[in-house]
This record gives structure tokens, sequence and C-alpha cells, in this order.
């Protein structure tokens, strides 16, 4: 039997400002990344996530970003190995905070926007990552792009690692993600995408744009919960992967 | 024997800005208020005062603050009970990381400047603190002014509570600290201020400025680590309260 | 021939965070009250508000809250008189840049939210509001609630005023708004509101919740632009208003 | 008869954090970049800053920096040229209040940290910042590294600029800086530093690392007003300028 993780960006949410149907969303996933305060989210509303996800039985993520609310995150930010470190000890405390306190337990750390795909290739970046996680808690489970240098940090740590594959994105030969400035980097059609991911939770494989077939190895699928369809594609994506025989489990179940 | 916490406001400083003789001053006290980014400190001073704290055998302290860097959280910001619940809730998480990084663990959680005062006649701010102490971690000691709304929340919760005195500073017929505000507030002479202290732990005792006898609780004694006198003002009282056959241990030996 | 300024609080997304209809309310105002980085808005909405309330020539005002991004400028915080001096020098400077780069200017300067709460019956931090103003720009117009602290602060410098009334709430017998704690605060009928109004600026009048009737001087009058029925309540308080023989013009029109 | 700038950044305190000499350090210099509250500074510091420089009768900048207070600005920041435009304009908008309260007004825009080193070799950058700045207040001058492209940037919209050298760094022979990564980056001999800046004043010519004389244009000096020695540099540098025969004016009457 093929089993999946899906997992989904939650607590964006801050102040007065409302992002995202998180409460629906999390009907759909089995792993939540909850922004912990840096480039979204806020103290309300990360205990307001965590209780819902420990609610739905779905995996707690801690999401460090960098500390820019205005850029969401988004913006490459010139910061040294060692405060990425410390910003990820801190907010995987953080959120550690809540989840104690909600009597639930983290799973797992995904990096954010511009740290995930910093992360993605640079080694110094992903160890830095790696170590802050092992540091704090050496039982969470990293998530990283599939076949990236956050991977190859966390395994070289000995942290369990989750292999992170998109549906909604195009490959390369080498096995990243094409770049959002390429006009052929969105999949936009459900059926499509929905299709590559089945393929590559099943067979491991992937045909990259030039029409290369890769391995890429697929234990967690990364799907959006902002934008209008955002509820409507996880309520399909769910459905299509049980009806393809793969059940959607939390990381935790996944890697066990 | 009598014995008493000394403890001290640690990791003020903020990126490029410093403050405080951290280093310093952990010589001479048992506990250290551990500043968590949000009046002051930042990811990498928290890790640094951390790890200094753990190789000097000075218990880690949580010092919660509103989010305030401007105004270094000594301004009364109007927050709902719950609003500060959310935020200790956070800071303690965000310590929590770099206790668990670092090798260590948190002994106790005091609120920082205006959410201290608030808290000392708030009934419902207190029972805000100590709930989010008590759900996170209910084995941390609260620290809170001797006598104050915020002690007795604690002790309501069955938490472990640390009551705070000053040397440095004059009490009125209730019991409360004479207000800043008038002139006679504070004791600048450092013989008076030790005497006071002394006083306090081995009987019990403080006398009001109207001349009053008080009963008074003990346990820990709130030193000040910025001022150009600060470190000289920490080995003065240190070698004081000894000279008078008080041990200085952390609180929770003074505690056990 | 009746006049009266329609305002409306502008400007509020923040980065990916997006608040407000403000593109097509300003079909139906006369004033912009502009956030300025604050408690709400960043610079990239401040330029892109500014240029669209020049394009409907709308007035453009300044509208300076408590830097308190998480609260939306609506906590109370305890600032000294200098310390609002200052942020409210600021924020006029700072709206001010984006007003000369559009080729536009300052019309006037509502505070927002606790500050404009505070303001209302503290005669100090409304001397430290209209000093500001005057002193950044003596043309300004200072809008603040009808009969309060910072209208007669504003006068006692010189500066123009506009006496603000809101159509949505009761008033009491002193002439002070209902208190949102109290559940008669809000008038939800829109007939039994824009009544209101129409009496507050033809008649001077306005009956209180006991039943008093009171003088009330209506300059400009307080809509809102977020919640559903927003938009929909902008258009037909303006064509009730226009219906009565009332024509919507900005403050200095107004006050001319 | 020669004469030259000589700038200083300054009004970098934030809150309860104090940094520099400013008020000491005016004594020497002729321009202030003052500090605008995104990489340091904050409004009552700005208002102070102002005072002190009109006072003194220096020239007053705008440091705009990225709002990045724990990087103090140093951390490169990956803006679009349209974010950096909009913060520029913020920023010379919120100083311009402060000039307009105290009854000065601004001479002079220098960006600051990592922004200044983005802006002198990118087009985009400077582009923009030339434009925020041309838009605001044409009059306003630009300051630059000598040769970079921030001066073309300004050159090409008609602004007036002033070209910055710098008295303790050492020059690459395509007129750069040579990298703080290379040893040899600074000039810590204070005879040594004064006589590069003299001969770059009077001749219009500095010999770079590896022997090759260049020409420079030398509007203003760079001098630092943090660390220990600040103090004492800025006043033999200005004493040693004077022997020389060049007299230190503020950059409006140097480009007169």
């Amino acid at each position: 039997m093929h089993k999946v993780d899906l997992n989904c960006d939650m607590g964006e949410s801050f102040g007065a400002y409302k992002m995202g149907n998180d409460e629906e969303i999390l009907n759909y996933v089995s792993s939540a990344n909850i922004a912990c305060g840096f480039h979204a989210g806020d103290p309300s509303t990360m205990r307001n996530t965590v209780k819902l996800a420990i609610d739905k039985g779905v995996g707690i993520g801690v999401h460090p970003g960098f500390n820019d609310l205005s850029g969401f995150g988004r913006r490459n930010i010139d910061l040294t190995p060692r405060e990425v470190y410390d910003l990820v000890v801190y907010q995987i405390g953080a959120l550690s905070g809540f989840a104690s306190s909600e009597g639930g337990s983290l799973q797992h750390v995904k990096p954010h926007g511009a740290l995930y795909n910093m992360a993605s290739i640079s080694r110094q970046i992903s160890e830095a990552i790696a170590e802050a996680v092992y540091n704090v808690d050496s039982r969470l489970i990293l998530f990283g792009l599939a076949g990236s240098e956050l991977i190859k940090a966390g395994e070289k740590l000995g942290l369990k690692t989750a292999s992170e594959v998109f549906s909604d994105r195009t490959y390369q030969d080498n096995g990243t993600l094409t770049s959002r400035r390429d006009r052929r980097a969105l999949i936009e059609d459900h059926e499509t995408a929905v299709a590559q991911v089945i393929r590559m939770v099943k067979d491991g494989e992937v045909t990259s744009l030039s029409g290369k077939n890769l391995s890429i190895k697929a234990d967690t699928i990364c799907i959006h919960g902002d934008g209008p369809h955002a509820l409507q594609f996880a309520k399909y994506i769910s459905d299509a992967l049980q009806h393809a025989g793969i059940s959607i489990k939390k990381a935790s179940m996944v890697l066990a």
C-alpha cells in the first residue's frame, strides 16, 4: 500500500489581517506548517492553529522564516549561517510552547519561502537549519525539497527527513524546480498536476520539462492554502490520491 | 542557614545595540531573567546568554515582556488577558528552544517591566500569566512581587512561586513599592539597601516609609544590571549577604 | 446649500495582507485617512493609495496611529505626550513624501483608533497632536470627534478643525459616543443612521440615547471601509445625503 | 581655496539603546546622515538629532536604509527597485517632517549600509533611489560613492550629486573600495588616511592598492561616528584638512 503526506502552510494570519482557510484545508491535509511570528503569524494565531491541528489529527510542523513580515518571508536576506541557526531554534521553541500548552507535540520543521529556497541550494544554510533542528529535538522530521542540500544536511546529522515534491511545478533535468521566471514553471491543469504526483509516489519518477525521466523521492506533497481555488484543489488532490490507492498519512507515519 | 536567590535581567542587547555587563554580573547572581525578543533581546543574544548562564551555573529564567522594543517593555499596553497568555506561552517556548539546544533547562518565569507592574495589581493579568506558565511546564517557578496578585495566581494553580523583594526600593504600609514618582522611592545608599534585604531574608520583616513593621517573604532579590554602578553593587550585595550568613542559591534551591 | 465631508480609513493593507476596498470606496467619499506604516499600511500601499486619492479628487489625510501592527492601533499604549508628538510628526512627514512624489498635497490629519480615543478625552495628548500638526504644516486641517479635547486643542493653536460625527453610533447626554461595551452603542439600521447624520448636518442637532436634544457640529462624517457591507453603505449614505440636498465636499471646501 | 564636506552617520540610537556621540561629533562635521527608523533611529531620536544639526549649522541628510533593525541595515535584502523607491520616499518624508517642525530643511540623501553598497553597483537600484529623491524634492543633493552607479543615476536625472570618498579605505584599480574581506581594506594609520583624503581633495587623485594613480572626485568625506576613537579621529581629520588649506563646508556650499 502506497502512502504519502500532504502538507500545507497554515497560521499565516496576523492580528487584524486574515489569510487562508485553515480550518477547512485541515480536513484534507495530514501535516501543517505553522508560521511562527517572523514572516507571518502571531502568538494568538499560533495557539489557534495548533489547537485546530490537534483536533483534526494533523501533524504539527514549525515553519520558520525570515523576520520580514512586510515581505512575507519571500525575499532573500543575507544572513550568516549562525543567524539562520538562531532564528530556527527560536521559532521551533516558540511553536513548541503552544504544542505543550495545548497538549500536543511537534512533528516536523519545514523552512518557509526564501529560507526554503536558499537552503535548497546552499550547504551552509542547510547545515545551520539541520543543526538547529537536531539540537532542539533530534526526533523532529526535517522537510526539504527532494534531492536538495537540506535533505542531505538532515541525513548527514541522522535526522529523519521527508522529501517534498510539488504537484503544480515542473522539474528540470537536474531535479530542481523550474524557476518561476520561466512561463512553463507552473502546471495549471489539475489533472496533469495530480498525475505527476501519483507517478512520483507510486513509481518514484517524474518527467523533466525536456522529457527526461528522473528518479525522485516523494514522502510529502506541498499544496497551497491561499488563492481562490486552494480549498477546491486540496479536496481534488486528496480524492485523486486515495482513488489511486495512495493513502494520505502524516509524515511520521509515512516514514515509520 | 538562611539562603536567598539573587536575580538580574540579562540578554537585553539587540543586534548592533549592546546593553548590560551580562558576563560579569553573572558572577554574582544566581538567577538570570533573559529577554526573549519582544521588549529586548534577539535570537543570537538569547543563545549567548543561555550559554553563559549554563556555564556559570545560574538559573535560566524567561523574562517575557510586551512586544514594544522602542519602549523597552516599560509602557503599559492594554492587552486582553488572552493576549497576555499567548505572548507568555510564546516567549517561554522561544527561550526553551535555546535551553534545549544548549543542553540546559528553564528554571523560572519573571514578567518584565510594565507587564510585571500590571500583573502585580491585576488578578486577570496575573491569572493569564500563571496559566501560561502552568500549561507550558508546570514545574517552572513563577517570580512575582512579594504579596502581589501574581504570587497569589501562581499559588492558586499550584505553581512554585518565588516572592521577590527589592533592596533599593522603599515600601508602603500595604506592602507595595513606593511609586517612582515619589522622591523617596529609591534607597540610594548601599548600606541601607543591603541592611533592608538582610532583615527581609532573616526576619521576614521590612519597615515601611511611615515607620510601620510589615511581614514580607523574601525568596529572591532583584538587582539591576545596567547603570554605571551595577557591577559594583552586585559584588557589594553578594559579599554583604554572605558575610551576614546568608548563602546565595538559585531559586530552585531556595524553594527546595 | 448644506455641505459635508465624508471620510474613510484607507491604505490599511500591509505586504501580502489585503484589507478594504479602497478603490471602490473612493468613489463615494471626499476625504481619505491614509495609514502610515505604524498600525497599518506600508510604503508601497501608501504610494498606491495617495495616487488613487489624487486620481479621484479626494482629500489626502494622514492617519497616524500607535506603532502596533499586531493590535491594528486599537490598543491603548501609555506614551508620553512628547512621544505622541514625535510619532505624529513622523507619520505626517512620511505621508507627505508620497503626496509630494505623486504631485499632490496633504489636506488633513486624523488620529487612528486608540490614539483618536485617547485624544478625545485627554488634553495633554490632544495638545501634543495639535502641536505636531501645527509645527509641520499649520495649513493642515485637524479632524477630531465633535466637541472633543482634540478639537479644542486644534482651535487653541489656530488650526482649522473639522468636527467629526458618526452615522452609526449613538450619543450620550454629554455629547460623547456611547461606549461599545453598551449594546446600544451601534445603530445598525441604515435608515436611522442616515437620518441621524442628515439632522446633524442640517440642524446641528442629535438626540442622545436618553432622549435629550444636543447641539453638535458636523463638518465630516466617518464611514467604515471594511466589513462586508462597507461599500454598499458608502453608496447608500452618499445617495441619501445628496437626495437630502447636502452636497459632499472634501473638508477643505466644507470649511472654506 | 579648496573645500570639502565632512559627513557622518547620526541619530542611530533607538529607544533605550544608545549609539554614537552625536552631540560631540557634530562639532567637527558639516553634514549629518540621520537614520529614519528603519535600520536605526526612532521618532524622538530623529527630532533630537535634527535639532542638534540645526543648532550646529550642519547639513541635514536623510539616511534611508532597509527595514532591518536587528541587522542594522547591513544585510543585503532582495527588494525590487519599486520597493526601494517606496522606502526611500517614505524615509525622506519622515525626516522632512522633523526638518519642518524644527524650522530647518533637508540638504541631502545618502543611502545606508547594504542599500548604499547595492546601489553602488546596481543601475536599477540606483535609478530607483535617484527617482525617489527627485520626485520628493529635486533640490536635494544625492550622496554616493565616487564613480558609482548611484552618482551616475543622480546625474542622469539632473540631481546635484556629491561624490563621496573614504579616508580609511583602500581603493582598487577600477576605483571601487577594496572589499572588507581583504585584510588590506582598511587604512588604520591616521596620518596615511588623512594624507589620502587631502590628495583626493586637492589633486583629484588616489593611488590604488596596486600602485596605480586614479582620478577621483571628492566632494564629501565619510567618517564614522561609532567606535572608541571616532571623536578623536573626527577632530584629527578636521584639524588636518584645515591645516592643509582645505575648508570644511556643508555639501550645499561645496557644490555651489
